[in-house]
């Protein structure tokens, strides 16, 4: 075996304990008896130890130099720059920061459920503050340039920076506060007919028929009922997700799983070829969240979607819905109603909601603002941009979770996610005019096919902003997507 | 740290590491969808020799001889032993044979499934003499005195012999034939009144409902449906077990979940201080079969047991039972009829199979038999003391899969497992005068109780005989079984 050969069968065996892991962590929220927990613990532990010493093994770094002074394809090339980027990030943190973080961020999620709980942000501040300083260390251990948040979002989005983002976002949170001021002067859109109580295994039977029919392959996945819903991947092959689904909502169950379909199906795509190597992944937060949205947002909240499935729906449930038509059924749907909790929000207002946390985390790593402040910063901007009065801080900055597992430089992949997603449908309607009279006739493959051919493929041999530019000759910007909300709001809302 | 303490440290993520490959299993069998079955090999191959590899390590030995030069307390020495026990075993077999093994057992698997189907022994013969052959080569590595089934059988239960097993088996077989036969000449039992079709999910209900009853922790457990009923441990806290359901067996699915809940209920009660150490197993599996089959046999097909669950029974299936009473029920289901299968076989018959099993695999290993003459011995055997005439292959020596993944030496812990729980009974009846009556009462703790202190708690403190013998005062002998179902079946069927 020549150097390269033996970096596959290293980083194989790391992949298999990364899928090992993740089936102990799906098992957990999904499965497991309640006293499972501690053991579960333990078990996670050591796999995460072995994991992280097999990718910081000095051998590991000797076989890196000497498989880059052969001639290298592009794809292992590929290969060895994604590997050297995790190793680099695990060498540079000590462990003992890396255990410091993990026990803090134990700590401050258990203060962050009291708090919300409780609605008081006080029980949450001191542990946020603490999470945020060890953020802060390891930026300074990973390095940056401008600000540390840049070294924690490239995590998630490959060398995002604070400045990149506003750059991006501030069109399209001008132009979405302006869309919102529009809509909100039309009348208001029937929505009663929903306000029904739903069978509750119907709406996951619709579900499971609408994720397989638009291409997520059961032979190779499976979907269970938790209380988040989650996508995770255990090596080609098996690929599952989650839903929760609720007898006072038809919709939210289907919506969540074609959401957590279109992750799974970007997965399912990945080459065959790439099993256990870096490539089999997603570039970025951001793509992934593209290929969700895609299939949620743009396939089954629009028109040409339930053109075909009203009728079946209407099978579904017998009598409860003879009295919408599908037009004021699709009107319901896309409602634009601004309200306090980001993941119940519309389609407009989600990306309001993200950027909203993203400036707050940009003014707190640049030390603009301090932790006690931020209740009262994040209720001025809902206030701004969303016209709300946050009531309490339970619904207001404590109502996610992330910040107190320290995922901060998160929440932007959320709106890259649509922007991405925009503009791959232009690219896709200009490559398929035909392709939302497919969607009408239930024909979901070519449209799949396109995703496979274009981005599932192709996993990580490209970063994220270089792959939808070589994919839709433009360069990321928020172009497409005001286009997009522009067009069908102004037609749902006429104006 | 001290050396002990180091190993101690060791073992904890080697016993983490077996735990998440135990998941891995579970999931494989219980929920994993088809096309995953690839990456789960990998992994699991990923996984093993990750074990193989840490248990080997030569830093452990010398740990081991390190912490045995300290004055150790009883129980350490009892980790130490069954550390180095497990260890040798590893260090002895050649990482070629280990590979080989596991590739040729999985050929002869698929080899034993088409000949099964087909009812060809031919397609199976070469496997197994291929298997036979590398068992041997295996038995050569660990050593033996006197067959080298013996070297295979100890895996199961330590120590145990041919001869030893010999000497068991010759009264048990001799009593049970004689019991058979008396049997036969006695009037035939009816079942008619069990020849329905049963509701799917109220026998499940009912199953689940006993579990519970009897002891079986479900905030510590859980059951899932599968093809194959087991039980699997993911460390304290979380034992699981799998059950199948039948429409047209009322009761293959209770006795079934209730031998594994048997099993489970045994892993519970191991003590919590003993977690991820090499005391936290049973002795042996002969020790383990002895805890499913007290619950299963004794407890949930005696007469006390029914007296109690008889009119809950009919009240899960209205209408269905009205025409039986419980003399007649409790006869029904103890029919003692030969047949072909062994996992369908009643309480007598079934060490009958047993036996069998086993005197063939030592003719096997003492060179007696070849590959090629075991259906002709098998169905001698059969017709001597089953007075079966088997008709073909397929219910013949063809029915069990343990041959054909090596597994020579487990067979006879099943008998075992019935001659340990004889034993123990007649013990807990000598402590416990009143048992019976709680039984019937529906009352199960004291029972569980008294398991849980004299044998689930002591965990692998001792080897099996040696725990029996220490428990019960007798040296492992099977005239408390013979007692037993001598006992029960001439009551049962007057003579």
């Amino acid at each position: 075996m020549n150097a390269f050969e033996k970096i596959q069968t290293r980083y194989g065996e790391i992949s298999d304990l990364g899928n090992a892991s993740a089936l102990l962590s799906w098992d957990q929220q999904v499965y497991m008896p309640p006293r499972g927990a501690a053991a579960r613990g333990m078990q996670l532990a050591t796999l995460s130890g072995i994991i992280h010493e097999r990718m910081t093994a000095p051998e590991l770094g000797d076989l890196i130099s000497e498989a880059r002074s052969e001639k290298l394809s592009g794809d292992r090339e590929a290969f060895l720059r994604e590997l050297s980027f995790s190793r680099d990030r695990s060498m540079k943190l000590p462990a003992t920061l890396v255990k410091e973080m993990s026990l803090e961020e134990s700590k401050a999620f258990e203060a962050w459920a009291r708090a919300r709980k409780l609605n008081d942000f006080s029980i949450f501040a001191p542990h946020l503050s603490r999470v945020i300083e060890l953020k802060k260390q390891a930026a300074e251990c990973w390095g940056y340039q401008e600000t540390p948040w840049d070294a924690l979002a490239t995590d998630y989005e490959r060398g995002l920076t604070a400045a990149k983002v506003e750059k991006i976002f501030k069109p399209l949170r001008e132009a979405t506060v302006k869309l919102l001021q529009q809509i909100q002067t039309r009348p208001q859109v029937n929505t009663k007919f929903l306000d029904q109580k739903w069978d509750i295994d119907r709406p996951r039977e619709f579900g499971l028929r609408v994720a397989r029919d638009i291409g997520y392959d059961m032979g190779a996945g499976r979907q269970d009922l938790a209380p988040h819903p989650f996508c995770t991947n255990f090596g080609h092959g098996d690929v599952r997700i989650t839903t929760r689904y609720s007898q006072t909502s038809l919709l939210d169950g289907l919506f969540g799983t074609v959401h957590e379909a279109g992750h799974a199906m970007y997965e399912q795509g990945f080459d065959p070829a790439d099993a256990r190597t870096p490539l089999a992944e997603a570039p970025s937060l951001g793509v992934h969240e593209s290929q969700s949205r895609f299939w949620e947002v743009r396939i089954s909240q629009s028109e040409a979607f339930w053109k075909h499935y009203y009728p079946i729906l209407r099978q579904y449930f017998p009598g409860q819905l003879d009295d919408a038509t599908l037009e004021e059924f699709y009107r319901a749907i896309n409602i634009i109603e601004p309200d306090f909790i980001r993941v119940e929000a519309d389609e407009i207002c989600y990306n309001l909601h993200v950027i909203i946390r993203f400036e707050l985390e940009v003014r707190i790593f640049r030390g603009e603002l301090s932790v006690s402040d931020i209740p009262a910063a994040w209720n001025d901007l809902y206030k701004k941009y969303l016209g709300l009065d946050v009531p309490n801080d339970s619904k207001g900055c404590l109502q996610d979770v992330h910040w107190a597992y320290g995922s901060f430089g998160y929440f932007p992949t959320y709106t890259l996610g649509n922007i991405y997603c925009a503009m791959l449908v232009e690219k896709m309607e200009k490559d398929m005019p035909q392709m939302w009279d497919l969607v009408a006739q239930g024909q979901f493959a070519p449209v799949l096919q396109w995703l496979r051919a274009n981005i599932h493929k192709v996993g990580r041999r490209h970063e994220a902003a270089d792959l939808i530019e070589r994919v839709t000759g433009q360069p990321v910007s928020c172009d497409a997507l005001i286009r997009h909300l522009t067009n069908k709001y102004r037609h749902l809302y006429e104006f």
